[in-house]
């Protein structure tokens, strides 16, 4: 795939606004077309969809019909409002929350990414459920799972336990499904943390695009947040980051937010039209894909508190600020085609992140090489050089 | 309540034919009907059956309708086949597996016995629960849950924690249903080993009666199984400890059933002719509950292997050996009445389990005492004195 020349995609993580992802348990494709209205009512064109894995298979050998059928219902609803879908497949993580079946849990404990046996269970459910959503012509991604290196410790792993994991299922996802993007998601710790045994060159290797999240939580709103330029531009730092890994190949933000209290209610939608418009100046850009689409209704318990307010819309369908934001600088792309800039400069990285993983912390937020970047892109695009 | 002198109750430990615990998933009522004329129609009474927790209560604050219905639903379909209902509620463990909602797993990892968020929660659930079911004329039982000391250790407790965790849910329990019993169960550990955080106390001062579990795979069938003495009167030896701690309450064998290969497929009709027959002549016995009412589908995965064979029927609604001679003993008994017989012997235990748990090994199988109970037992019933 080359380069994108055209519009990137616009979408949103589909949070559901009544019941989170528990609503899977008691669907309501209504509630769901509800939902998409929303969305499409916004000018987004896709969704990120998640089903949860422990309720599709809660036995190794059951992929249970009825949740196929109601994850394709939610596909054919995304088609109806003109949305088209990518589907994470294994949830495991969502917002803190780890879904595991009982046969990986206490008696049956068994690492995800060691233990052949439920490697076998875990090909089987990507197999199913790739083959199953690629029937549906709106399918246009296919991700293994939602940041599945947050099941990291609890599932013990080694990087190139990890990066087997990824590239087996990614083979299996391929034959299931060869007509769609076969997808690897990681949080931004492969980018950042010497230890973390999730490389950065997974991210840019594996699958048939890079995707990134980011999530100015992860230390860079500290060094100058909320609308600071290191804040502003962490999203764009990170697309940086894989192109100078994979620099023909497109990335995906997949995820970008605006969690308080990082940034507050009265700055996001200044900081949400200020970081899409910077990444929206970078060819490498494929998509933007906020989290999320609607809030969480505080009701539930136990999430972090900053997880509840995510949403582009609350929970009863009224539209907030960043997602006002959002749909004008949609509306502007459409309009008038996407703002390319020329790059201002070239800057080396400081560590080959494929061959010294070890040394990651070397281009993390706050950084003298992050912080560097930064002052450099306040003149326009910074490109890095491996 | 007084020492039982009609019959005792008679009946199975539900375990749906058609994908064991995993069917409540996809409820299907008409399975349920179909699996309860199979049970009816061997003269059972009764049937306990075992909702799954986190399918009911995905989120701390959800507590599902639908779930309920579900659960209201089986109970009624009990009715129609003129079955009463015990219902358990944290499950919690079934079969090896623990089912535990993502709220107390990885990153929100809590003990159900010692985190106060966990037991709010567990709290709500049981109050649901137990007001819901007790609507139903035809539940004469609640269980707090299936054997809760599996879930130790995965979940950490103290002997005092486990007290005042089940004391406190029992109060629940009773106050949302006052008019039906409130039970505590656990597996034998808690009668037999000194380290165990489980008191055998606690099986015969909580709840309304006391609930014993026999499985010869214990280390009972080790002495002398399959048709050996010991391993024949295990459940009636069982009763006994118990009926020594509090001797005017009534014992239900909430458990018993034929675990191969402790007992051969051959000798199972005679192993539950006569364990069944060595209990009846126990005046505490409340009833026998067999685990369980049907097989295991071999299709499903990743049980240990004697689980899959312990139904009274196969999948496909055969009745087998077990069921053909536990049947037998029933119509025997509603024509004849209980075959008392008085006691030969009283042996005096060798521990005090109430103020010595850590000394509980004496009384375990193949302990001194319990080799002397057993000769004892060929004449007659031995009661046990602390």
């Amino acid at each position: 795939m080359a380069l994108q020349t055209t519009a990137p995609r616009f979408g949103a993580n589909y949070v559901p606004s009544a019941g989170w992802f528990y609503s899977w348990l008691d669907y309501d494709g209504d509630a769901v077309r509800r939902d998409f209205a929303d969305l499409a009512g916004m000018g987004l064109d896709h969704v990120r969809v998640f089903p949860v894995w422990p309720w599709i298979q809660p036995n190794r050998a059951i992929i249970r019909e009825q949740a196929i059928a109601d994850l394709l219902d939610t596909i054919d609803a995304a088609a109806e409002h003109g949305l088209t879908v990518a589907v994470d497949l294994i949830q495991g993580h969502l917002s803190s929350f780890d879904f595991l079946p009982s046969w990986v849990l206490t008696w049956h404990k068994s690492s995800l990414f060691e233990d052949p046996t439920v490697r076998e269970g875990l090909t089987a459910y990507v197999d199913t459920v790739a083959r199953a959503v690629a029937s549906r012509p709106n399918v246009f991604a296919i991700t293994l799972g939602n940041e599945v290196n947050n099941l990291w410790p609890d599932s013990s792993t080694t990087a190139a336990t990890s990066t087997a994991w990824a590239h087996e299922l990614l083979i299996t996802l391929k034959k299931a499904a060869p007509n769609v993007l076969g997808l690897h998601s990681v949080f931004d710790d492969a980018w950042y943390k010497g230890d973390h045994p999730f490389l950065a060159a997974d991210a840019v290797d594996l699958g048939d695009l890079t995707t990134v999240h980011s999530w100015v939580f992860n230390g860079v709103s500290r060094v100058d947040g909320p609308l600071g330029p290191a804040t502003l531009t962490h999203a764009d730092y990170l697309i940086e980051l894989a192109r100078s890994l994979a620099p023909e190949r497109p990335v995906w933000l997949q995820e970008v937010g605006v969690p308080g209290p990082d940034i507050p209610v009265d700055l996001q939608a200044e900081f949400t039209r200020r970081t899409v418009s910077s990444v929206l100046t970078n060819p490498a850009l494929y998509g933007v894909t906020w989290w999320s689409s609607h809030d969480i209704d505080r009701r539930l318990l136990d999430f972090p508190d900053r997880e509840y307010d995510l949403g582009l819309f609350t929970v009863d369908h009224q539209r907030k600020p960043a997602a006002q934001a959002f749909a004008e600088v949609i509306a502007d792309v459409r309009l008038n085609g996407v703002p390319r800039r020329e790059p201002v400069a070239t800057l080396r990285a400081p560590v080959d992140l494929r061959t010294e993983p070890g040394r990651r912390a070397e281009v993390a937020p706050g950084s003298e090489f992050h912080l560097r970047w930064v002052a450099a892109r306040a003149d326009g695009p910074v490109r890095i050089s491996s």
